[in-house]
C-alpha cells in the first residue's frame, strides 16, 4: 500500500470553501488520490475527505497541518490530516462468540485491516487460544466474580494503559457504563445482531423469529450511552423463510455480523467516516 | 397456463399423516406438479401443499373433495382444493400515488397476476384516469366530505358488492376500522413502505431519514386491527446512503414496494400462503 | 425540482486541476449541490461532476461557458454544462413485451423521469394502446414485410425527425446494424436480460436455466456495434433455484430489467455517466 | 444436534411414489423433521429429500435400509440413507490465498459445519500455521519441483489413505487433471472467484475490472473435467462501482467466496444436493 494522507473536514457550507481547499492542496503539489464531498441539504453542513499521496508532497505532514490552520480557522472546521502508514491501535472486546473476533483477527492477520492490535479484552476465558496463536495479550475480566464497576474499571484502565485509538466490540455482550460511553465517543464501534432499529435491546433473533420477518441483519454502530441508538456506520440483510428455525437465523445472521462489523470497523480506519449528530456520513 | 388444483393443508403434526395424503393422491392419479411440507417444530403444527395436474384426476373436483372429507376429519385439518381456473376477485384500494396501483395494473393486465379486478376504490380522484383505461369501474369515496364512519361503510359495501375474494390496500393512506379488519382477515394484503418493525406508523421513509440506516425496505402483509402488526408475507430492501435525501429514499422505496407487493399478492393467489397465528408459511 | 447546472469533464488528471474549477465555480458564486470526483489509477484521466445552483449564478449559462473556455482548453477536458431545465428528448424503441416500456412510461408520467418522450418506435402493433393512453405517437415499422434495411432506414429517419436526444431499447428485439449504433453511440441504451458477460446473445434466461445458475440478472449498457458489448451502466441480480422453471426465471427476471432499465436512463438524463473507453463512470 | 437420517431420492417420476415412500415412512413410525420434494418438468425426473428423527425409528438404519430395498428397485431409484452422527471426512487442499481455508476451518471449530477434518494439502508451504494451531496434518505438495504428474500423484495418494468423503478446493490454485476428476465425480467442491459463467478461467476479477461490470461474485461447483463448467450449487454477488480498483474487487470478493462456499459445503454435508446432469437441486 502507497502511503497517503486523508485531509477530513466539516463545516458549515460556504461558497469558496472547496476553492480554497483545493488551492491549498494545489500549492502543496498533492496528487489527489480519491476525493469526496457531501452537503447536509437540512442542516447546510459540509463534508469533505481527500486522500493525498504522501510522496507527491514537498514538505513534512506537520508544515501541511500548520499552513492549513489558517483556512480551517476561516471556514470553522472540524478537520485532521490522519497518515496512513500511522496504524490505529485496535482493542478488540469480545465474550465467548468467536465469529466475529476471528474475523477481524484473520483480516488483521492477512493485511486486510491495516492497525495494530495491542490486546483483547473478554468477559470469559474461552477465547484466549485464539488471541495466543495471534501473539496478542489477551485480558480476562471476571464479570461473575466482580462488582460491575470494578470489572468496568478494569476494562477501561485497559484501553487506557494500551492508548486505544479504536475500541471494537466483537460481540462483547455486556453494557458499556454511560461514563465509559462518553469517554469513547466516536471511538469505540459496536456490533448488534439485527437491523436496527428493529429488534434493539436482547435476543434479537429470537424477536425477529417470533415477528416473523423474512429479512434478518445485523447493524454496525457506535457505541452511545443510549444502548443500541448509536450513531450507524453499516448494515447488511439475508433472506429467511418459515422453515429457519431461529438456531438458523442464529447462524445466517452471523455472515450479516462479520461483514457489517468488518465494513464498519475498516471504513473508520481508513478516516472515511464522519460523525454528524446522531448519523454518519460514509464516504464508502 | 395448464389448470392445477392445489390441496393446502394445516393440522396437527402426527405420523401417518403424509402418508394418507400421498395414498389418497395416488388413489386419484394426481400427478403432482410441486408439494411443500414444514413442521412448526415450536407449535408442533405442519403445513402442507400439493399443486396438481387438473387433467390427471378421473373425478370431478367436487368428487376429489367429499372423498377427502373424512381424512380432513382423520387429522384435524383446515383445508382447501383451490382451482387454479377459478379466478379470484380482488379489490384494489388506492390514495392519489399511483405507483403500486400500475404495477399491479399491469401485472394483471400482461397476465403474469392471474385474477379478476372487479373494482378499485379510491379516496382521491386522481387515479380514475388508469381505471378507465383498464377498463374497471373506479369508485371515489369522498373521505373529507364524509365522516370515517360513513365512508368506511361505502368501502365496506363496495367490496362486499363486487365479491372481493381479496382486498388489496396499493399504498391506501387511511387506516381501516377494526370491525372491518376482523371481516377482513386474512383476506385484506397491505404495503407498508418501510421493513417492519422498523419504522411502523406514519413517514417510515422520514423516520429512516432521521435515523441514519443504510438500508430501505417494504413490507408486504395481512390487516389485522393491530396497526402494521400484521403477520409478513414478504419483505425487499435495498442500500441506500447519506448522499440519499429523504426524496430520493421515496424513489428508491418504490421500486422495493412494487415488488414486494407484487410478490405477496402472487403467493396469496396461488395459494402459497397460510396464515399461522403472527406469522405467515410461504411455499414460494 | 430546484433548477440545476452540471458540469461534467473528464480530461488527463493533473495537479491544480481541481483547484481551477473550484476557484471558477467560486468566482460565479456557485453554490455547489453535490461534486464527484474520480481518478482511474490505470489510465491516469480525471472525471468530476458538479450540480449547481442555478439560482446562484449571478450570469446567464452561456457566459457561463464562455468564461469557462479557457479553463477547458487549458486542461484538454470533454466537457458540457448541462441545464436541469432543458429536458432531453427520449425516442423509445419497443417490440411485443411491455413491461420495460410501460415501466419507463409511468416513471415518466409521474415525473420521476424528467424528460420529454416526443415517440414511440416499435416492430410490432401490439403496444400502440399504451402510446395513445400517453398521448405519445406511436410509429409501427413493419419489420416483416420491409427488408432490414429499409426497416432501420424508417427507424433512422424517425430518430432524426424526432431530435432523439437519447434511444432507449425498452426491449427491441432488433439488432441495431453497424453504422446507426455508431451515430448514436453514446446516445442509445439497451437492456439486456442476463447478467453480462455471461449469457449473451439470445434467449439468456433459457440459456441461465441450462446451465443451472443460482442468481439470474439484467444489464443496461450503451448500444455499440460489438452486440452486448458496449459500456455496462447498470446491473441488477436476483436469486433463483432449482425450482424455478425458465418461464418462472422470465418473470423474475422482469423485475430486474426494469430496475435496471429504469436507474441506467436516469443516471444518463441527470448526467451522471461518463463513458470511458468501454466502461462507465457513474457518480450515482 | 439431535441425530436425524437423510433418505435421498431420485428416480423417473411416477403416480404412487410419494404414497410408497411416504407410507414406509409411516409402518417405520418415522417422524419427519423436514420434507422436500422436486420434479424436473423437462426430464420428469423426481427428486426427494426426507430428514428423520433417529430416535423415532423403532429399528436399525441397517434394518430399514434393507426394508426400502424393493421399493428402491420398484421405481429404479438413486437413493441413499445418512446417518448425521457418522461424520464426513473431508479434506482441504488450499495454495497460499488463506480466506476460504481460515473460514471453512473456523465453521468446523466452533460447530457449524459438522464434519471430520482429517488433513490439508496444499501446494504452497505458508498455510500450515492455520493448520498446526488447529492440530490437522499438514501435507505440502511441492508442485514447483516434481512434475504435475508427481504432484497429483501425492495429492491423489493422500486423498485415498484419509478416506476422504468430500475434498474442498479452498482457492487451490492448480487444475485437476482429469482422470482424477472422475475418479472425485460429485465428491469435490470448488470455489471460483466469479459469477460463472462470467469470467471462466484464470484472473476473474481482473476480466470483471476490464469489462466494467457493476457487480462481482462467486460460484461454488463440483469438479468436473471441462474447468469451470461442473454443476453449481451456490452463488453470490456484491456491488462494485468505477471507484473499486481490481484490488478493492479481490478484498470485497473474498466474502462472497467465504460465504458461497461455506453454504455449499454445508448443503453437501447435510444431503441436500442432488447433482442431476451438470445442474443441481439443492434443498436448502
Amino acid at each position: 500500500m502507497q502511503q497517503t494522507f486523508r485531509l477530513v473536514i466539516d463545516c458549515p457550507d460556504q461558497v469558496g470553501l472547496v476553492a480554497a481547499v483545493s488551492q491549498f492542496l494545489a500549492d502543496q503539489e498533492a496528487t489527489i488520490v480519491e476525493a469526496s464531498h457531501h452537503t447536509d441539504q437540512q442542516t447546510n453542513r459540509f463534508f469533505m475527505r481527500h486522500e493525498i499521496k504522501a510522496e507527491s508532497l514537498n514538505v513534512s505532514i506537520e508544515s501541511v497541518k500548520q499552513a492549513f490552520k489558517p483556512i480551517a480557522e476561516k471556514f470553522q472546521m472540524n478537520w485532521k490530516i490522519a497518515d496512513s502508514n500511522k496504524k490505529q491501535k485496535v482493542v478488540m472486546l469480545a465474550s465467548h462468540e468467536s465469529h466475529c473476533l476471528m474475523d477481524i483477527l484473520h483480516r488483521w492477520h492477512s493485511g486486510e485491516l491495516l492497525c495494530d492490535i495491542p490486546c483483547i479484552i473478554a468477559n470469559h476465558p474461552q477465547l484466549k487460544q485464539f488471541a495466543d496463536w495471534h501473539g496478542i495479550p489477551f485480558h480476562w475480566v471476571d464479570f461473575k466474580n466482580k462488582s460491575k464497576e470494578e470489572a468496568f474499571a478494569e476494562v477501561e484502565h485497559l484501553i487506557q494503559t494500551y492508548q486505544a485509538d479504536l475500541t471494537v466490540l466483537a460481540r462483547f455482550m455486556q453494557i458499556i457504563p454511560g461514563h465509559l460511553c462518553e469517554k469513547l465517543a466516536g471511538k469505540a464501534i459496536n456490533i448488534h445482531h439485527s437491523f436496527l432499529p428493529s429488534f434493539a435491546g436482547a435476543k434479537p433473533y429470537l424477536q425477529a423469529y417470533n415477528r416473523g420477518v423474512k429479512l434478518i441483519g445485523a447493524t454496525c454502530h457506535y457505541v452511545t450511552s443510549d444502548l443500541d441508538e448509536g450513531p450507524i456506520i453499516e448494515q447488511e440483510v439475508m433472506r429467511i423463510s418459515h422453515s429457519d428455525t431461529s438456531e438458523d437465523m442464529v447462524r445466517k445472521g452471523k455472515n450479516c455480523e462479520k461483514i457489517a462489523l468488518a465494513n464498519g470497523v475498516r471504513y473508520h480506519l481508513e478516516d472515511r467516516v464522519i460523525i454528524h449528530k446522531n448519523k454518519t456520513v460514509v464516504f464508502a
